[in-house]
């Protein structure tokens, strides 16, 4: 490997920053893609020197629009003359550093490609170019009648080729899947510039190696996705929406396994823990019981009459468990509102401390009872103020750190707290990460997870995909480092 | 590439067919796996030198069965040592010539390793070694009130690891997708014999690269796959099955395109045509209307409530686009003898020629009445005998050629007629297989569908990951052609 190596050079001040062949690779990338969709100077790329993710940021070299996959093509090849790395990103939303830059980096903004081509009701298809805003893609499926499930907290702003990059989840994992479930196709623009078209409208497909989940989630570093064909739903006709309160997380738990156990498989089975809820309720006042050590938010949606049936059962079987209270929204606004206590989770948090690190763990889901009280011991033994919220059908966890990136003490002990996080998680079959990807956040504990052979693995298909390792490097791995090692 | 060039020997006569290093190879196998686990002799291995693809077969080398992952790995190990080419199978279902092995081949049996592990109902999982029948899966599932819905034709005896080798589909495609929909893990083998487990039983996780679906669907090529870690649902609670015919092909298109525009996914929507209704007819003797020119089977599933309904608007849609008859079934007994008809349709159609070629060409679901209709011109132009049935929700249809391989003139034509079809099938945008795969069936195909790109990516990662091209080789494409011609 023989990436540039570049000084850090967070204010942009620093000359030496330049890789060789700086002039000439702007020139190139300027008379390619014009003038106006070059930028260089430190006011215009400052804001392509970060993500979401806190705490993390770096000054690239350049940054650029393009509008196709051909000029996509293009700035490949001349990164790879110029040997340059290109770290792709869309609307930068992303919550493991996937889209902060290195140093030198030529970042590649897809938002100009924003058109969504088609909608192909008789097909249930959806094509779009990666730059187009989730909920644009949601929002023109239903005005179709159909209806397109994955809905990461992001999809406001989110692009969809940034989704199926990270392979984003959302609310509806449990019933609906992830971002992964609902593409059928990709045109990928790979290392070398070749422009490649993956999967197809037809429902079955086994035609070759399937090379399309491949570049699902690989975060950029092994093409450029330029395009997105998705799978659609017919809308489903009804929908419940139930909140419950209780006195024990166990007891949610255990109303959590009776409604699965009663074949019902929710859209929505979100839970929130009592930090979190007093945080809510301070901030959302929408009558949440502070004593409550856990409320779930229970969705059911389908044909009116098995909704209409599931939602009484869930009703039924979260009092037998315990519940506390149960509401269930006489109407659609009364639905929103019930959910505003989930959905404003993140934001009442985000307002008590200078910094929020958002986790993402998730285990399997008959382990998250026990995952949840073992983070409030990690955030009482390093004396940290963790909240806990999340997608409990799911096993998908997000205990949120609140805390001050500026204090260098607490930020050691906020290491800490993640390290006995991260091995709590994986001694119950879990994962470092559910749905925000890997990235630099979670790079260090990545071999502990897969184990060496499989860590190998990817690695070998990084350097087969990139041979020169310009695609969003030191993302993921480091493609230097050895591995004898154990970790 | 440097495999070992031998003479086809089928009849294993040939003494020269022996790769240097022959007994010392088979003295090592038979060491580790013990001499009962080492099949050498002619009559022995002969079973093991075709699967359930017509006109295809190769004597090899010898066949061993493994008991577990260390077993595959030493396996592996020693055949790339003595650089001998190793075929994986199972029960030899396929329907692509996948398992077939190469001159030379160890054939490496996978059915002793067979043991259903655990049935994990609270997080919906089940795991199992490759070896284990699909029908068992499917049956230690039910007993647990819990759903595996993959139903590939050959489930009775198919195996697992083959189902996922080839990513198996089956007749609830539409609704429930195919068994790449259900892998949730994976134990691999790689050509080096490290062991890689990928995947968990998280319903999120996106910790580093998805290679599990990188494997599923790569028909032994990439690896050995030894263990599935597979999501199951809970049971739907009810299920109605109709039956309708109809005097044109079109208004069966019409009636599928309404149903799924009425926002209903059948479980099944199948099809026959009129050569396979008469042939189905002569066989079984269920009352099917011998004029018809299209039959609909439509299964829906799920609530009792939503069931019952959509039934009904099932129903109501075949009569107003023109179905003769409408047939709903009053009781399970009832809907097993409708579900005959388009459960018999292959044997019904075997009968009539010694040797039957099963297409399984796919378009997009839009596509399927005119693709039947082209089939139909194509087997009049060719003087051929093509019955066609099929998936209509997936645009997967099956064009079963009657013919006789000995025929070496009809069997001309019935290349021609293969090439017609797939022409007609990627002019509409389809794919040469839906659910079978490629193997060497569909191998000269497979550029023309993918593009010279992704192709070439193909073979980019077939090279990556077994660089010694020992894993079944010559299946999906061949590592040594060239790639500067066009097809």
């Amino acid at each position: 490997m023989n990436l540039p190596s570049l000084p850090d050079d967070p204010d942009g001040t620093n000359l030496d920053f330049m890789p060789q062949g700086y002039p000439e690779l702007v020139g190139a990338l300027t008379h390619t893609l014009g003038p106006k969709n070059v930028l260089t100077s430190t006011e215009d790329i400052l804001p392509y020197g970060f993500d979401g993710t806190a705490a993390l940021k770096q000054r690239p070299l350049a940054v650029v629009f393009a509008r196709d996959a051909a000029q996509v093509s293009a700035v490949l090849k001349l990164a790879r003359v110029h040997r340059a790395p290109v770290v792709t990103r869309g609307s930068g939303t992303g919550l493991s550093g996937g889209s902060v830059p290195v140093a030198g980096a030529i970042v590649l903004c897809l938002v100009q490609m924003d058109r969504i081509m088609e909608v192909d009701a008789a097909n249930l298809t959806l094509r779009a170019e990666a730059g187009a805003i989730t909920q644009r893609i949601f929002d023109e499926a239903d005005a179709a009648g159909l209806f397109y499930p994955p809905d990461p907290g992001s999809m406001k702003i989110s692009t969809i080729g940034g989704n199926v990059a990270e392979n984003s989840g959302g609310l509806r994992g449990l019933k609906y899947g992830v971002t992964r479930d609902y593409v059928m196709g990709l045109e990928v623009v790979l290392a070398d510039g070749s422009i490649c078209w993956l999967g197809s409208k037809c429902v079955k497909d086994v035609a070759g190696y399937n090379l399309r989940d491949l570049f699902v989630g690989s975060e950029g570093t092994l093409g450029v996705i330029t395009q997105v064909l998705l799978k659609l739903l017919p809308k489903p006709a009804a929908r419940q929406t139930l909140l419950a309160t209780f006195a024990r997380m166990d007891a949610a738990a255990e109303t959590v396994s009776s409604i699965i156990a009663a074949k019902i498989i929710p859209c929505t089975l979100e839970f929130l823990d009592r930090k979190t809820i007093q945080c809510v309720e301070d901030f959302a006042k929408v009558g949440l019981p502070r004593d409550a050590e856990a409320i779930l938010l229970i969705e059911t949606d389908g044909h009116p009459a098995a909704v209409v049936d599931e939602a009484l059962k869930v009703e039924e079987l979260c009092r037998s468990h315990g519940a506390t209270t149960v509401r269930r929204a006489a109407s659609a606004a009364e639905a929103v509102q019930l959910a505003t206590a989930r959905r404003s989770a993140f934001s009442a948090l985000a307002r008590l401390r200078p910094t929020t690190i958002l986790e993402d763990v998730t285990v399997p889901r008959s382990e998250l009872a026990g995952m949840i009280r073992e983070v409030e011991t990690i955030a009482v033994k390093h004396r940290l103020n963790i909240a806990t919220f999340g997608h409990f059908g799911d096993g998908n966890l997000h205990p949120t750190i609140l805390t001050d990136e500026r204090d260098t003490e607490e930020m050691q002990r906020v290491e800490h707290a993640f390290a006995d996080i991260v091995a709590a998680t994986l001694a119950r079959g879990g994962t470092i990460t559910g749905e925000h990807g890997v990235g630099l956040a979670k790079k260090p504990f990545l071999k502990r997870q897969l184990g060496d052979a499989s860590y190998e693995l990817l690695r070998l298909v990084k350097r087969s995909l990139d041979p020169d390792g310009l695609l969003n490097p030191g993302k993921i791995f480091d493609l230097s480092e050895t591995l004898q090692s154990d970790e």
